[in-house]
Parts: structure tokens; sequence; C-alpha cells
């Protein structure tokens, strides 16, 4: 693990995977429906709630990566399991614009604590770009709410599949008009680094164990082949930047 | 001329044109050239240099345009510019490391004055977004340089059409999710702005009177349909801004 120093001099670009990695969607999609319940009077295990909608995510893009259902983005994608989680939930007498608005809440997810600071960090010598499922508009009006500073974001609607199909990772590539060598993906979810190093993009592992809530136990077994492993952007920056580099980036975040 | 309150509170992203607009590419060119010229002892008129390699730019676009190239990204269409006209301009002994890094001086065009400070000042209001025939590569290094704060990089490499072509106007209203008049398009160009307006977005036409030099005398008279006409992305912000955000944005940038 690790790259040689000529390796690492060659990385131009960090792709980040977003939710979960970048962003903590459970807690945001929480307290988001805690607000929606009080104001309308409604009595949910939200957290129950969040899940059921996040256990719709890899499904539903199931369907458009094998050719059943045409492109769909994912706004739309989470609108279809918030319309049919809302009725097994039981949850009646929500207007059109009250279940638009919700649905949006993937556009308002808070970073974790570390990102920003974190990217920050990187910046200075890296170029950050999203590579994620989310689509353009989500991507931009998350990173605008957020203050997460992309370069540049790409999204798997520019390719028209879903990660992990490998044209999602060849799109950054051709877009960026780099080499796979010169791009780590950056991804809490080790089927993602997969995909890309088989598509000869470098990988960094970022643990995020509460992604899936406090009771969750994910499996952190790490595949050794993994570039880099950090515990967050922090450390991700502390183990990228030379001495001299972490210093003035620490001094900047 | 001038939105009306309601129609300014709906804009929501502000895409601007690049080339001429945001960067002054024939200095940039110029000053570029000059280097090359003294590392490789080269006697040449530089600013009549980067003129010829400009006028390259609408008629290899053109070709793309009406279909008799396929698919060309602005970078190689650049470069097959910059060969000939090297030949033109009887300038032989340039490797082909030089050819390729001085044809990627259109990655590093600088801003002009105003643009860096105007664009912060605008950003705490509107999302703004790129929207230029450069290819998407040469658009997120030249952010990267020269401190452009981009919320998106848009290209028309993404709709695989040129502008004036209505796909590239399009290509942003889908992908960013807006309906047109959400958008108001940022130029000094007076075509492209027209394009924009055929697909019912807004228009600000920013008068960059030195973008073909000291000597040229461009036609300044406007068309008096565009909804904003700005001196510079200063003067802009005071015109889109309240009162109180021009004074914060001025606190900011």
């Amino acid at each position: 693990m690790s790259l040689t120093p000529p390796q690492l001099a060659d990385i131009r670009c960090l792709a980040f995977d977003v939710f979960g990695t970048v962003v903590d969607w459970r807690s945001s999609v929480i307290r988001e429906g805690e607000s929606l319940g009080q104001a309308r009077g409604l009595e949910v295990d939200w957290a129950a709630f969040a899940d059921a909608w996040r256990a719709g995510y890899v499904p539903s893009m199931s369907r458009v990566r094998q050719g059943r259902l045409s492109w769909t983005s994912l706004d739309q994608l989470h609108r279809m399991t918030l319309d049919r989680i809302l009725e097994d939930f039981g949850i009646t007498g929500l207007s059109e614009a009250d279940k638009a608005n919700f649905n949006r809440v993937w556009h308002r997810l808070k970073p974790w604590p570390d990102a920003v600071g974190g990217m920050h960090r990187l910046r200075e010598r890296f170029t950050l770009t999203t590579l994620s499922n989310g689509n353009m508009a989500l991507l931009v009006n998350m990173a605008k709410q957020a203050g997460l500073p992309w370069d540049c974001v790409l999204s798997a609607e520019l390719a028209r599949h879903y990660k992990r199909d490998p044209e999602v990772y060849r799109m950054a590539t051709r877009l960026l008009d780099l080499s796979p060598q010169q791009i780590m993906m950056v991804s809490a979810h080790q089927d993602d680094l997969n995909a890309a190093k088989d598509e000869g993009l470098r990988t960094v592992f970022v643990m995020r164990p509460l992604e899936f809530g406090p009771e969750a136990r994910p499996d952190l077994t790490i595949d050794p082949s993994f570039d880099y492993v950090a515990n967050d952007f922090h450390d991700l920056a502390d183990q990228l930047l030379s001495r001299s580099e972490a210093r003035q980036s620490l001094a900047l975040s």
C-alpha cells in the first residue's frame, strides 16, 4: 500500500464518490424527516425510513444498468423509491410539494465533519472532481449548499451509465484528458474502488464506519490492493502531501 | 432592458462564455508566444500570430457544426490550426513537445482584471457555470490556474455540438434541471446571446472592447433586447445584487 514517489507525482486528479464518502446521507435524511414529521404531525421511525430509502438505491440503479429501465436520473429514481416507501410506512397526507421538496433532501446532504477542511487541503495540490451516481443538478446544488470546493463536477449522468459500470470511470479519464493512472478514486465503498482499479485508476479507501448508522457493523476488512487507506480526508491529506505541503495546507484549511 | 424584480428573483444560474468574456486570450497567447520565441530564437509578430490562431476558431468549429468533420475537441481543433499557421508564418524547428505545450496556452489564459473578483461577488447569489466551446479538460485546467470560482464546468463537448448550435444551451438547462428563464447567459458575443435567447435563456452582454486588441474597432452597437448590458463583472454584480448584497459581496471579493 501507498504509491512510490514517482507514481504519486503522476496523480493529477482525485475523483470522489459522494454519498457516504463526502456526505453523511443518513443523518441528513433523518433530520429532515423529523422536521417534516413535526410539521405534518407524522409518527415515523425516520432512521428506518432513511435506511429503506437508501436500500432502494442499488436495486433501482440495477434496473437501469441491466437495461430494464431506460436512462433515469438519480432524482427520478429517488422519487420512485420515495413514493413506494411512503406507502410502505403508511404515510399519507403529504402534498405533491411536500414530496418534491423532501425528495430534494439528497441535494442538501451535510458533509462529514472533516470533508470540507480536508478537501481544501487536497485541492492545493490536486484537481478535485466528483465521480458520483448523483445527477449533475443534485451534485451542483449540494456543493453550493455544503461549500464543497470541487474543481469539476462529473456525474454518471454524463455517461448515461451508473457505477460500477466501467463507462463511468472511462468518462472521467476522457473528459479530463488524463490517463487512468493520473486519477485516484476516493471512496468508502470497496466495490466502487475495485471497479475503478479495473479501469486502471489508483484507489483510496476512506473508512466511514458510521455511514449506515451507529448500529451497523460494516465489514471494514480492507482489500490490500488499494493504494491508500485513510481514516478521513485530513488523514488522506497528511498521507498525500509532503510534510511542507501538509503544514501549509493545514494553515489554509 | 433589465428584468423586473420577480424575473430577476427567478434567475438561479449565470452561464458564462469564457474566451473573450472571462479571459483575455489575445494578450495571453502573445505573452507565451514571445517567451517561446525568445527561448527558440524565433522572430515572429506574435500579435498577428494570436489573431491568426483565433481566426481559425470559427471556421474549424463550422466544419464540425456542418458535419464535414466528426466531433473534434477544441484542443484538437486548436492544434490543427496551429500546425497550419506555423507553416504560414514560416516557423520551423519547434519540437513536438514545444507544439503540444504551446497548444495548451489555451488552458493557461489569464482572466480580465475584474473577472475573479466579480465572480466571487456573483457567486454569493447565483450558481456560476461555464458554457463554453472549450473542452472540459481545458476549462478545468484554466479554472485551476486562474482561480476562477466555478460551481460547475459545462462544455460544448458534453453536447457534442458547438455554440451557436441550440443543443449546447439545451444541454445546460437539462443538466442543471432548470427552466431556460432561470439561466442567464453572460457573453461578450452578441451572436452567442442571440442563440441563447432563442432557447429562452436570459442574456447579459458584457463589453470587452479590447478582446481583439487595442487597434480593433469592434461593433459595440447593442441589441436592445438583451436583459442587461455590463461594462465588466463588478458592474454586473452591482446591477444584479440588491444594495445590501452588493455591499456584502464587495467586502468578500
